[in-house]
Parts: C-alpha cells; structure tokens; sequence
C-alpha cells in the first residue's frame, strides 16, 4: 500500500524520468531477486512487495519512513521551486513567492482566556499600565531615531483609535559599506560647514543658529530635546508599575503562557520546522548570517592569538622604542627585562587573561585579567590605542581579527571601543584609534568632553575630517561598568544637573543613562537633519545591580547587552517581549562572571519570544577556540539542545539588532527584512522556518491583542 | 615596608642587572616626580613610598598583588631553572631534576580513619573483597599483556608479604612511527613464516606445533589459555561482591570521601598548582598533547566536513561509476538523480547527519543518522570501505582528517573501524580497508572469522603481507552495539559453547567480552612471542544497559570508552579507582544519546581520581566546530569550571590511555612516564602540576594502605 501512495506522490511530481529508472529497477529486482536481496539486506523487510524493498532501500528502517518519505517527496518539489525562485522570469514572479508559504502548523488556541485567570479589574489595571509602558517607549525611541516594533505600534494605534501611520514609524541610519574602488577615507564627500552652534545647558547639548540665539537658548527648530520633569514622570510611573501587584501576577502568568505555549508549538511542529529546514537549499547553520552583537576590541581576540602575537612582535620588534618613562626611550626587550620575563618562555597560562573560577562573582578580578602578566605596561602596549606607538600593535591585533573573521565567513562582529569622556580630544585620538584615563571637574564636563566633538564635526565636517570619517562607521554608543556596583543616589527632579555633580562618587545608573539619551538624541536629530548616519544607543544592562537599570534601558535603548535581570522582573521581561526589544547576551561571559551556564534564562527568553542574539563579550577571557563565535552558538546548542531553528532564528536576531546598514540587511536577509512576521523573513537567507516566524508574529498579536480587549472594556 | 620585603625578595634571586634598573627608575622617579605621576596614574597610591608607586607600576591593584608578585618573583628563578634544565651541563644533572621537585602544598590528612566509619568486621570483610577482586584483575591482565598499576601490585604483593618483581609486569607492545625514510608498507622486515596451525576449540583459537598437536589439542607451552570455570568462578565472586552490602556501603563512603578530598585540595591548593603552569615555559593546555582516545572512522569528520566532500567529489567524479546494482553500472550522477536530490542543493539540514534532540535515549534513530540523506546508499559511497570504488572516498576522508589534526597540531586520533565477523576475508579487506554485512551460522564462526585471520597473518606473515602490515598499526579491539538492549541470557558454566550458539538472538555482554578477551589474550602471547605488536582490548562499556557489563570489562578490558553506569555501582566504581581503569568519556555524545550534559559524571570521576580521558566518538554527529577534540575540552572547561591543570591531567591521562607508541609516549609525556607519581609526570611536556601529581599518588597509596591495614587485623 505504502508503495503505491508513494507511486502516486513521484507522480504527482510528475519527475517523469526518475519513474522510468525507478520502473526500470522494480523490473530488474523482480527478475534477479538474489541480487536485490543483497542490496537491500540492510533492511529486514518482508519479501512479498518488491516495490516496497526497492522503495525502503531508499529510506531508513525507521519510524521516520514516511517523514523522510515526505521530504524525499518534497525534496523534487524543491528543486523545481529552488530552479523557479532563481530565474527570473516573468511568470513565476507571482503575487507571494512560494519561499513566502507558511506551512499548515498545528497551533494552540486558547478559548475564552482574555482575563488569563486575573480577576477583571486587575486585567484591565495591567492592561492601562503596560499600554502606557509602551507608548513612553514609542515616544523616546521616536524622538531619537531608534526602533520600535510596527506591528506594536498597530496595536497602540488600535487602542487609541488612531490610524497607523507607517511614515510615523522611524529607523536608525547606518552608513553602507564603501562600494568598489571607493575609498571609505575620502573626506570630498563631506557635507558643507555649518555656522551653527553647539552648547550644553543642563548636561545636554543644544544646536542654536550662531552665539547669539545660543545666549536666549534658542535651539534651532524640529530638533526637541526630551523633556526631564517628562522623563522623570515616566521613569516614576514605570517603577510603580513594575512593582504594581495586579501587573506583577498578570505579566508572570502572560510569560509562564509564553513559555508553555512555546513548548506545546515545539512538541507539535518541531519537525514540520525542521524539515522546510532540509527542503531549503543552500543555506544551513553554517552559512546563514552571524553577528557578534557584543564584543569588546581590547579583547575580541582569543588568548592563544594574543600570545603568538606578542611573541611574534617579540621577533620583529624587540629593539622598538615602546615606551617613554621620563624622557627615557624604552624598547621592548628593555620593557619585558624591566618585568623579568622574556616573551618566549610566555604561555597562556603566564599571559593570565582568561577568566577562571576565581573571577566568578568578582567582576575587580575579571578587569584585572586585561593585563597580560598581571602587567598594564602590556595592557597598553598591546591593548591600548594612546601608546608610544599609537596603538599600532591594537589595531593590528584587531586587522588578524577581522581577517579571520572574513575567513571563517558569514561571521560579523561590532567591536566597542572605549571612550572615558576625560578630555575633549579622545575622539580626535580614537578617530586613529585611542583612550586615556584622567579626571574630570565635573559630570557634566564628561558629557561635554564625549558628544561636543561629535557635535562640532557633525556641524563643520571638514574642519573635523578625520573624526567625521570615523564617526560615518560609528553605529551606537555602549555605557559599561561594574552594574554590580551600587550608587546610593536616586535620580529625581532634586538630582543636581551634570554641571553641579562635581562629587567624587558615581551618579546612578539611570542619571548617567538619561543624560546619554538624551545628547544621542540631540546628535541624531542633527545628524539626519544632515541626511548623515545616527546613532544607537545599545548599553551595558541587567548584567548585574538593580532591575531599575533595565528600567532606565527600556525607556532609552534601541537595544542591550545581557539583561540577565529580566529574570527578576517579571513585568519588564513582560515589557521586553512586547516592544522585542534586541538582548545580546553572552552565556560564556557570565558563566565566568554573574550565572552559571545551566542556570543562564537565554533559552527560557528565546522560547517565551524575547529577542534574543549571542555574542562573545570577550574572547580574550571567555573563549578557547579559533572561533569563538561559533564556540558561544556550539556550546548554546549543545547545552540547551537547541534546534537548527532556534539557532538560526538567533542568527537573523543578531543581524536585525547588528548596526548592519539596510543595505547589508537586505542583503543577508532578504529585502523586506523590516516587514514584520513571514512576510519579512526570506527563508533562503536566514534558514528560518517560516513556520517559526508566523508562530512568533501570531503569538506577539495575540498577547498585544489581549491588552487592547483589557482596555476596551471600559 | 612591603616593597622593602620585596626588595630583599629580588636580593635572594640576585638579579643585580634587574636591581640596577630598578634603582635607576627609583631614582629618576624620585627627581621628576611630576612625570612619574602620570606614568602610574592608573594606580590611586599614597604618593609618600616613590618605590611602592613605581613597584606598583608593575603589579596590578588587586588583592592578587602579593600573589603576582611570588609569580614574577619565581618568574627570575624559573628563567635560570629553564636554563639549568635545558642546558645539558653536568653539574646542574642532579639526583631529581627540578621541574620533578614537588613545590610545598596542603595536605589533607585524616587521624584514625581507618575504619572510615563503618563496623570493624565490615571494614575487614570489604578490603577482603576488593583486595580479591584487585588480584583478579591483574590476573587478567598480565595473562593478556595489559596494564595493572604498579603502586597498586606493590601493595598487592605487600598484603600477601611477597616480594614485588617488577619484571612481573607487563606492557603492551605498539609499533612506533615509521623513520624517516623507512617505508611504512615494506612486507621486507616481516618475520619468516611458521609451519604452526591455529585451530578454534570452543570458541578459543589455540595455536600447535602442527596438525597432529593439534588434532590431540595440545597447545604450544608458555601460552596459557584464561581457564573458562575459573573465569566464570570470578565473575560470579565479583556479581558477589558489588551487591554486597558492606561493600558497598565501604566503596560508597571511600568515593565520597575522595571527593571531599579533592574539593579541599582544590579549595587549598589551586592557586599553587596555577603558579606551578605558569612557571612551566612554553607549555600550555593548547600545546600539551591530547589524544582522541575514541573516535569512530565512520564519523570523524564534522557535518559539515562531509558535506564539502560530498558536493566536491560530485564536482570533479559525477560521471564516475560508482555503484554496480545487478550488474547495471550506475554513474554518482545516476546515483543522486535516483534518490532525487542533487548534491548542489544539499546543506548540512538535507545531510541530516547530525544527532538532533529526537535522538536522546533512542540509540536507533541515532545509528539511523549514519544515513546522509537517509539514503544507505550515500554511506556505502562515503562512509564504507566495501562498495563499488574500494572505499576510495571512505579513506580520503579520513585523510583529510589526519591532515586537519597535523594542522591543529598536539592533537591525535585513534580511528576506529568496523569488523562484523561476517566472513573470514574482512581482515584482507580491511587491510585495504572494508567492511561487510552478512550472517553466521553461529558465534563460533564469528569469532572465527575475526580472529583466525590474523593468528594466520601471525603465524605466516609473508602469505598474508598486507593484513601483517596492517596488524602492526591495529592498537586494540572495541566492542560496540546498542548496551541498552538487554539480552536475557545469563554467562554461566551451562551457557552454550560459541560453536553451539546458533539461534538470532545474540549471547549475553558478558559472554561476548569472554571470547573476545580470550582470543585477543592468545594473539597476544603468540605475537608476543614473535616479537610483534600486542593488543588491547578497549570495549564501550557503561554508556548504558547493566552494570554487570563493566564488571566483564573489569575483568578483562585495557581500557574502556564511557562507563557512565559507574555511577551505579559505588564498588565497581571504587575498583575503577583502585585499579586505575582508563575511561574514555564523550560528554557531548552522551548529552545527545543518554545523558544531559550537566549531569555527566566526568568531573566527579575526575574529582575522586579515576583516569578520565575525553573523547569525542563521532563528531559527524555531535560537533559543531573545525576542532571536533578541542570543542569537547572546550565545553567540559565552561560547563564543569575545570582548571587549566585539570584540562592538562585529562590530556595526560588520553595519552596514557591511547594505543601512541613507547617512543610518541616518552615524546609527549617525557622519558620516566611509566613511572607513577610526581616522578612519571615531566611537566614540561605535560603542563600537569607536580602538586597535582602528588596529590593523586598519595591519594591512591592512602587508599590502598587502607586496605592493607584491613587486611591486617587478622
């Protein structure tokens, strides 16, 4: 029976010539069946139905028959398809392409579950409190060029009545890759000075027309800066919320449900995902686009790479003058005899840079592990930008990096340089590359010594060439430290304004945060007022320390690293999931660090639909192989069991969160990437399901959905 | 003051030429003083000790400083010991060669334990027991020329107050790499032909002077057969004993204790092994060797491995015949035309090579993943030596392999290929490499037809060239199928002889270890005898299915790959320890097939002291990376926190464990490595800390003295 369904499947693939051989073979096995026997004694199979023999010899002796048998099937449909979708001929150009199709899934309805077992009034409270958290995140990352998701701002129109209007919707500016023959350092194609003025008032920097309307605070216009009591307001209502009882059970029972739900969708449609998988040519694991959304430049290279380079500049290099103490010229052997060692007897063991046990819940450690021997004279030979040798040896460092990178293909990293905001010409010197470490009067003077350059070569760019230059390939902005850290100061309306904070003693996390929104912000208005990329701001966050900082993230970040801490709050991973906001995270770093693999919530905010990527961190530290990236998805997937889906649907996480430019992301996911659901997923460039994208886009609606059903009913 | 102790510690290095530097900046520090603040700003120091500020211009600010500071001091010292050591002067040849000084470390000693808390009687009835099992298996051992421990023999012949011979130990015999220039493959150097005849008597190969000998069966002298009542005598001693309550109760408190042990050696002496690798030059854990002590041919390229040979192989031979389907020659283009499918499109999800969740506890679908595509026919083209092109492919691929190992370097692999006993020309085949798949009248002729072929190639080298030469680079037999499944036979003194054994159903584990055990044992003594490489007996064993299978392997295994059911039986566990029983474990493939990986027991058998090794037994299955072996290290290092000194012990222990040659032995491990304790372990090679060591060896004597003194009391 099985024999001739199958029949009837190769017929309708009418692959008319594989029949004829087929046929063709049935006939012989018939006549010499001794022969067949051998061929096909692999397979203990009754010997009645030759056809059937034929057909096993094909397939395994499996419960996987006729699954396999399907793919088989499928597999001449495929090519058929795959040969269509590449020529471009007219007629196949139809309205959905076929790599668009969503396979029929099995999907979990729940019937009459609008109050999700939360008396009434507490649903409708929740309701009102998470469609307001929203709309405060709609209007900050609006206000400075930062994404939020359309299908939620649907739904917040919805509730308001309000058409959607898509123009309204806005997204961040990257520069595209230079084009060939192009030389990314040409400054001709720099905009024209502006006579325009930048000046700080109150820790933010304004743009005004010239001095004199800078005197009245006059800003030029369209260019609103976000409003501090405003902010404050929301910041405040936000932290009720979160410790709102009624929100706090409605958002935890909504994620158990996710997380069910999830599990329930895998149970079912896990091989049906698997098998577009299989039915999907060309592209794999292997070869679908990987970010590495988070990784630090002092340590983007592995420990073993950065012992064969210190050594082999050992060999090269030794009579070179590295260092000036005091006038006195220092070469390298002086420097390394000065630290009573010599490069070659130097292994990973005495380089010391790998997180071991010892930093787990020491993050002091863990810095101290950047100095190569525990000496920062290497630190800054090799892993500093503003050295005797102007961070040459770092920046070649990081040229082996990318080149492996290129090598290994289809992998991409954002490096984050540091910038301490100590003096007004860091940036000049990191636009070749640099860092420094002084003091500063005051806060506000940090501010002023970190955005006003970017602010002078975003108004003059020819007077500022270089840093405008750089400032092209600049895609975000990070704030780190050790969260874990705790700042007694609460920031509220009474908080001194950056000017005044002239005390030794760090402002708090949301202080520091606001106030690089908030000049981000001014500088992106600006700088797409000057059809000139923007920026996104894409901090440190729930690593450790308060949840109040992932609160701060959710009102002024396009995106963050880590966020362990949603763990702790159930309404702001609720809130997370909603606006899908971007969440690198790196299992291996805080493995070393913060959390233990096993315990790390990366599986659990993937199966209850948050967004998350895997990024290194640091490689120096954490990583032990060549490819450390592939070392972070390896590990993940083996630890966490994760499905070639899951993988790749983290893969095309990483590419959306990445500061790829629009053409890149076109490129590496298809050309509606920024459409939302199956419609924007291009299967043969991402390797995800798309019965995965319409699980994931049905599931957001209907938990954003219920929010709008909780305010209707009043 | 503490830079004054500092200063006497350089004094006692007397490293004048340093000390002149050093005072020479002090000095120039002293005078422009204004400089040298800028030089240490990095450091918040009381400016009153310009010494201290410039010293801590070498350190770093942490706790760790006294710490770094030993390091560096040691660092002067180990430069003049490299020196010492690698100089071969003779005044510095003394007694023990530094890198062998055992460095001052914590010891745990426990007063008055010896009855470690159970009933003197019981205490004394479990050494009993272990005592006679420990004595079986060197019986066993020796009969086949495998290992026992030397420290363990010494107090085996101690408790019975004989003297220990060394002599009465043997070695198993591999042959070392070809020379240069020697040709691997020249049948020239084979020793003469015998006019011996080998002939099986119940199920046992025996070899005699000549036909009539043989006829009256008897044997050539001096090669003892194991005696078939007295081995089942032992075996059922040792059912005993692991179910018997004392004893068990007395192993399950001595594996305890090792473990508490370890944990506050570790708690105690971390930090002193660490300084010990960092003062080892030029080794660490990515140069120190590692062995994949168990590694299927079949599967030891990655997915995506053999998917790049598959699609290249299609490139360049798609016209070539690859298959002969009753006598119809079919081209690899016919091939994949039939199964509908053209290698272009194939991805590593088409391939579905690699074991997915659904594989975990069904070992079925696990070997079903053999199939690429699901299709046999693609693993006979591939992955088999017997089909149409000679294994041709099949033995490309490994080559390749080999070639990425040389490439990785310090990275080895012990292949291991397939031989069903169908009939007796597999070996011949095999030789030129193949396998097969029919059916024997009985497990006699099984046995036959594995081991006959080589007492023959043994006995008449010149009539067999290419199999003799193939013998010479064979280490050891596996064993291997799905352990779960049970078989309800039970091993005893009525079981039916092989030649008997004539139904399907297959004899039990225990049946199976015997006759192979016995074979190998009279191969051995006859190659032996010849001078010819021995064997090895290497089953997989514990991975699942009764305990009762790793107390066959107790009995008559080299080594063993898994033993996860150690965890059941404290006993056999205890004489796993005792008798320090190799267990290669595959964490990764566990994780996929039985066991998740966070429960894996390796880290507590490396805990308690059993020699674990880490292999990766099929990578086409489970790894993700270009380096099968290192992914493996890689990710017992993150998930389990192992030091590098751990990493380097389980190194050490693959290449004890594995088939590598006396000569690549003594290379890699240095040249006392039979020796055991700190005085077998060169660190140089090896990266292993002589504290470790120590620790280890002391650990082992505590336990035997313990049953020594059990002994004692009556």
């Amino acid at each position: 029976m099985s024999c001739v369904v199958h029949l009837k499947a190769f017929g309708k693939q009418n692959t008319d010539e594989h029949m004829r051989a087929f046929a063709e073979e049935v006939f012989a096995s018939e006549t010499k069946g001794e022969g067949v026997r051998d061929e096909i004694s692999l397979f203990e199979e009754q010997d009645d139905c030759p056809i059937l023999k034929q057909e096993m010899a094909y397939h395994l002796q499996t419960e996987e028959d006729t699954e396999k048998r399907r793919v088989k099937k499928i597999f001449t449909k495929l090519n058929d398809q795959a040969r269509k979708v590449l020529a471009p001929v007219a007629e196949v150009l139809m309205d959905t392409p076929t790599y668009l199709e969503v396979p029929d899934f099995q999907r979990v309805a729940i019937i009459g579950d609008y109050a999700s077992g939360v008396t009434m009034d507490d649903f409708e409270l929740s309701c009102k409190g998470v469609y307001r958290a929203l709309t405060i995140r709609e209007k900050y990352m609006r206000l400075a060029y930062q994404r939020f998701p359309l299908t939620t701002s649907q739904y917040l129109r919805d509730i308001e009545g309000e058409p959607f209007m898509p123009e309204h919707s806005v997204q961040p500016v990257f520069t595209s890759p230079p084009k060939e023959g192009e030389d990314p350092f040409n400054t001709k194609c720099l905009p024209e000075n502006l006579s325009w003025v930048a000046r700080m008032k109150d820790g933010v920097i304004y743009v005004y027309k010239d001095a004199a309307e800078a005197d009245q605070h006059k800003p030029i216009e369209n260019m609103p800066a976000p409003h501090y009591e405003t902010f404050i307001d929301d910041m405040n209502f936000l932290i009720a919320l979160i410790a709102q009882g009624p929100t706090k059970t409605y958002s935890h029972r909504r994620l158990k449900f996710l997380m069910s739900k999830f599990n329930v969708h895998e149970m079912l449609n896990e091989m049906e995902e698997m098998k577009e998988l299989k039915l999907n040519p060309h592209r794999d694991f292997y070869n679908c686009r990987k970010v590495d959304t988070h990784i630090h430049a002092a340590a983007c290279m592995n420990q073993k790479h950065l012992l064969r380079f210190i050594k082999k500049s050992y060999r090269v290099d030794a009579d070179r003058v590295v260092q000036n103490i005091k006038g006195k010229d220092v070469t390298m052997k002086e420097l390394f005899a000065n630290l009573n060692l010599h490069p070659y007897d130097l292994t990973v063991d005495s380089l010391d840079v790998h997180a071991g046990r010892q930093t787990f819940q020491r993050f002091d450690k863990f810095n101290a592990k950047y100095n190569p021997v525990g000496a920062s004279e290497l630190r800054d030979l090799y892993m500093k930008t503003e050295n005797h040798i102007d961070g040459e040896y770092f920046a070649r460092i990081i040229k082996e990096v990318a080149s492996d990178l290129e090598d290994a293909r289809y992998q991409y990293a954002e490096p984050r340089l540091s910038i301490y905001g100590c003096n007004p010409n860091e940036w000049t010197k990191l636009s070749v590359l640099s860092l420094c470490r002084n003091f500063v009067p005051h806060f506000g003077k940090m501010l002023e010594n970190i955005f006003m350059p970017i602010f002078q070569a975003t108004i003059e760019p020819h007077a500022n060439p270089e840093l405008s230059i750089f400032l092209k390939h600049v895609t975000g902005f990070d704030s780190v430290d050790d969260e874990s850290k705790h700042s007694g100061h609460m920031f509220c309306t009474k908080s001194p304004k950056p000017e005044e904070w002239d005390i030794v003693k760090n402002p708090s996390y949301s202080y520091y945060i606001y106030y690089m929104y908030a000049n981000i912000t001014m500088i992106n208005q600006l700088r797409k007022a000057r059809g000139m990329n923007t920026f996104q701001f894409r901090p440190h966050c729930g690593e450790a320390g308060a949840v109040t900082h992932l609160l701060a993230s959710f009102m002024t970040a396009d995106n963050i690293s880590h966020g362990l801490n949603l763990k702790k709050s159930p309404v702001l991973q609720y809130l997370y999931f909603l606006a899908q906001i971007p969440i690198a995270m790196s299992p291996l770093s805080n493995n070393s660090l913060f959390l233990e693999y096993a315990k790390n919530p990366v599986l659990e905010f993937l199966k209850k639909g948050l967004i998350v990527s895997l990024s290194t961190d640091d490689p120096m530290q954490f990583h032990y192989t060549k490819e450390p990236l592939m070392e972070e998805y390896a590990i993940a997937a083996q630890v966490f069991k994760l499905s070639t889906c899951d993988m790749c649907e983290i893969s095309r996480n990483s590419v959306l969160q990445s500061g790829l430019s629009n053409e890149e992301k076109t490129h590496f996911l298809g050309a509606d990437y920024l459409k939302e659901g199956p419609e924007g997923n291009d299967i043969r460039k991402t390797n995800v399901a798309q019965i995965r994208m319409a699980y994931r886009y049905e599931t957001l609606c209907y938990e954003l959905n219920l929010i709008k059903e909780g305010l209707k009913t009043d």
